[in-house]
């Protein structure tokens, strides 16, 4: 639902009517919605765009003639200062309304009109015609619009549901084979029923390309790669094909189309990775040498921050002679996966690509597949972020990973609440790039804190699997962020039978953001107080669905408080006891008022992700709570 | 001075450079200035329209990938990691740009380039050249810009300095005649040295026009005027004439012109009153009577608020089927009086008539007259007042003479400041129409506490007299906010000599406007507190001028309070003492800190209008000041 608000007046005293206008853009007739008033000129309407694509709306106002005759009618029926003139003024623009009108509802106008006139009968009954809610209906239905104003028009783009609320499952299939083997599509598809079971819906897999020779990189992002290393999967390309191509270790295209059909089968969609950048054996370089950056001696620009070299990656520049047949060359490859049923990508830095390439690249994308959704995977500064939210990407990877303390955390919510109406964001805890600091602690109650904050401050999440479930905290050195044995560089067996394994607990995780249409938003959050500042607290509340989360964020103490719960904004004012659901373990507590002692156990879950559940008001006895 | 923040960010990790662009509106080449980076994609610049009329500016920004080369080496060069290649690469950039050049520059570009890729002279030497500063100022002169992006264009309206800053002397002319007469414009002369005296500038006269006698009112606002009853002045035209007429006991156009001379040589301007409505005796009624509504038994509708009639006056109807000749109609009477050396305006209820029509007059007007200003009479609400600034009013009439108390008044500041970038207030402390219930007190203390606010909160602001002065404060009736034996309806015969008038006070405060910059704009204000209730402290600054205003609004009593001074909004970090200069009485006080006390006596001049006086950074002694 997009509810639109605006100021609406006239020069004078003259009543005023106001209509919301919307419709799939350019899609011929407009919808109306008659806009109430709010006070201080404000109106407000709403309407519900009921598929995706662009939708827009606008405003049409007029002066109320007829309301204005009612209004000033009324107060001088009032002070018994009706006069025949008055009423002859109101049956004019009856009859003015009858005649813009047809068949029965003309004829009938134009009889209350001749009634209002009629000197004959009472000016009380006329008047009290005139002042009918009927008449009313009838005249606002057929207002003179002649002189109306139109606002502008204004976009509003309907995404999927998808693009807000989406739990997101990253791999490598490479690992899910045999120990030793290089995992195929083949075993993705086994693998499937294990993250369903989960509970996720979207399966995001690294680049599934041939992978380049030239510079490859080794175990442990060592410069040189045995015979037998893997390579990096964002290091695209190689005599056996770029991005439309399917590593051949991985499997045919008829294995791809399985597997999304298992996927479908499952309720899990796949993501796939597009990073618009060519390994020195990439086919684009031979064909399209002028989408590079050339340097005087002739060779070929690869990717560096100085003095940092990756001769292993060539950047696309977008600076070339030839923007034409890049851009279309650059669709093409989302155009091939579109057709073989993809529909979710996760685009790699995006910021380092020319914002007018996307904005226009989605939005023909768009028009032929309005469901298609972009994940921006983007780690820059702010400005950034929202312009390639503005330009068209769905959802953006965000600095969660590295938000630990309360005061973090409540501060770069805030920050996202003032861009949430453009700006969706997928929190991730780690990613194979990404392990921080606060993981390597290495505790259990780490990673748990961390999925919950994850799943429930954010619509859309997404963890970078096995690697989470199995607690995978070891970095390549001290101060690093990064894995050491990174999947990025080589092939990993897990070992996901593990007893201390936590599928089940983000089994439990994704179930309640299912059950629970509260979690599934982002514009519903609100924090709560606790008078300990290891603790997080905060509520989501979607109609009678209310959820509050209790995080300990300390990974190495159990932690307790008391918290001031903000009762109006759970929907509790004036409840005595309300019955506190933990999703996560199942149990129940009984709360009453703002003040509740919590306890969060570093040894077992530390957090709770509570349903409210106020009493009902038709309680028979007060431990029914709805 | 307009200043323009943008943020300006680019794809990847290039410099970027940005330049401002302003002209007067469509006028042929852009001016240009360089935007300085604030941090965070933020960058800031600013120009100064030298001319009043329509502005317009936009930014240009490209990537500046000669400083990212250089940014680039030096990174390299810190690292000892400077190759051939990259010198290669600068001297290509720089050679580029010799080709985009002409004559010596080209010349003298061509040849850095050159050396820059020797490679018989040392690289160390060839960095430090890269790097100099001469060599970046040329290549960004010379920057390429064939892929540059430009902002939408943004208006800016530049007004004479008149529009912001101004002080209003409003009278009756008829009221300056010899007891019994009815004054004429000779009178008005002979009274210019008086107004000019107290330091105004502005000289508003109600409607000059004809006075209709159809149902013309009496005294008081009474039904039915004797024989020599001068009628309402904005009961506008008779046979005699219409708005571009003279009411023929004012004096000819010959005495017009002649008063507007005497006005400009003492630096008065005379401001007109413009209410576009008629009597029923006003030429346009038998010429146009298609501008105005009839009513179904064929006579005109007059103006009624029910069960209120006002049968002397009959509204425009912009809704008229004449609107092309009724918009240059209304046109023609500002053209006339335009022709005849009028440039500000008070208009009269613009909020009843339509705004489109306002929107192109305005435009219209201001192209041939940029320097005409505009001042919106309207009381109403507050969409409705930004809407008329927003077609072109340079200043509204405002809320003021009804904000009392200190929590009304900070709190209608801070409205003010909110729309302060299209919306300039004029204070009025009272008009005709407006006598308020805290003058009617008619305290000394009173009156004085309601000019020091209106002069120094609002840059504009002007008083009705001798009513002001004189303090006039005697209702119609009880509960009434109208004067009795009111010049709207009667000639009045004023005592200017009387001992108790305001008027020397009222020169204080004008000449206090006049020398100090920091009062004469509204972005500026800041409140201070003091921990009594009944004293309002608020200080303006502008470059070294600070004005500190402290006001006791209790009409009654004298009330004393300590301050708590934001010294750094007054520019008094760290300084220990600081001379007040109280510009009303030219008493001095010293004051140190934040806390100091005032003492507001009811009896006396119940407000400090002080000029900050910070110790000179060169003081020899401590009593200097500056």
């Amino acid at each position: 639902e997009t509810t639109v608000e605006a100021k609406v007046f006239a020069d004078g005293h003259d009543a005023v009517e106001a209509r919301l206008q919307y419709r799939k853009t350019d899609a011929g007739k407009w919808s109306e919605a008659p806009m109430q008033p709010l006070g201080n000129d404000s109106w407000r309407s709403s309407f519900t765009p009921d598929t995706p694509g662009d939708w827009e709306f606008r405003i049409e106002a007029w002066i109320d003639h007829f309301g204005s005759w009612v209004k000033g009618l009324h107060k001088r029926s009032e002070a018994g200062a009706v006069t025949e003139i008055d009423m002859a003024i109101g049956a004019q623009l009856v009859s003015l309304a009858a005649k813009r009108s047809k068949g029965k509802k003309a004829t009938s106008l134009a009889a209350e009109a001749e009634k209002l006139a009629d000197e004959g009968t009472s000016l009380g009954y006329r008047v009290e015609l005139a002042l009918s809610i009927g008449l009313s209906e009838s005249m606002s239905d057929l207002a003179d619009r002649s002189l109306s104003t139109i606002s502008d028009v204004f976009a509003v783009v309907a995404d999927r549901r998808q693009a807000v609320f989406s739990s997101w499952y990253e791999f490598f299939p490479r690992s899910l084979g045999e120990v030793g083997e290089h995992g195929t599509f083949a075993d993705v598809e086994a693998h499937l029923d294990y993250v369903a079971a989960m509970g996720f819906d979207v399966v995001y897999l690294p680049p599934i390309h041939p992978i380049g020779n030239a510079h490859r990189k080794g175990p442990n992002n060592t410069l040189h790669a045995g015979p037998d290393d893997p390579g990096v999967p964002w290091a695209i390309g190689s005599q056996q094909g770029g991005h439309d191509s399917i590593h051949p270790d991985l499997g045919s295209m008829e294995d791809f189309r399985s597997m999304v059909r298992a996927g479908a089968e499952r309720g899990l969609e796949f993501a796939l990775d597009v990073a618009f950048q060519a390994s020195p054996d990439h086919p684009w370089v031979e064909e399209h040498p002028e989408w590079f950056k050339s340097r005087p001696d002739g060779t070929i620009q690869y990717a560096e921050n100085p003095p940092k070299k990756y001769q292993d990656i060539y950047p696309i520049d977008f600076e070339t002679s030839d923007p034409d047949g890049l851009w279309k060359g650059l669709k093409s490859v989302f155009d091939f996966w579109i057709d073989e049923g993809v529909e979710i990508f996760r685009v790699d830095n995006p910021h380092t690509k020319s914002f007018p390439f996307w904005e226009w690249l989605i939005t023909e994308i768009r028009a032929a597949h309005p469901g298609v959704v972009f994940l921006a995977e983007a780690f820059t500064r702010p400005a950034v972020m929202h312009r390639l939210a503005k330009v068209g990407f769905n959802q953006s990877y965000t600095y969660f990973a590295w938000r630990n303390t309360r005061h973090e955390l409540v501060e770069y919510m805030q920050d996202l609440h003032e861009v949430a109406d453009f700006f969706r964001p997928n929190f991730w805890p780690n990613t194979p790039d990404i392990l921080t600091e606060y993981l390597q602690t290495g505790t259990r109650a780490a990673f748990i804190s961390r999925l919950v904050l994850a799943s429930t401050l954010s619509a859309s999440y997404g963890i970078y699997g096995p690697a989470y479930e199995l607690m995978e905290h070891r970095p390549i050195r001290p101060g690093a962020e990064e894995y050491v044995d990174s999947e990025k560089y080589q092939i990993r067996d897990w070992d996901l039978d593990r007893a201390d394994s936590l599928a089940p607990l983000i089994t439990q995780v994704n179930r309640a953001r299912r059950e629970h249409p509260a979690l599934q938003r982002n514009h519903n959050l609100h924090f709560h107080d606790v008078d300990n500042e290891m603790i997080l607290c905060y509520s989501k509340r979607h109609g009678p669905d209310v959820v509050l989360i209790i995080v300990n964020l300390d990974p190495h103490h159990t932690q307790s408080g008391w918290t001031s719960l903000d009762l109006d904004a759970l929907g509790l004012e004036g409840v005595g006891q309300f019955q506190m659901h933990d999703l996560l373990t199942e149990r129940r507590y009984v709360w009453g008022g703002s003040r509740n002692f919590v306890r969060l156990d570093v040894e077992g879950v530390p957090a709770h992700v509570f349903h409210v559940r106020s009493p009902s008001r038709s309680e028979r006895d007060f431990d029914y709570f709805n």
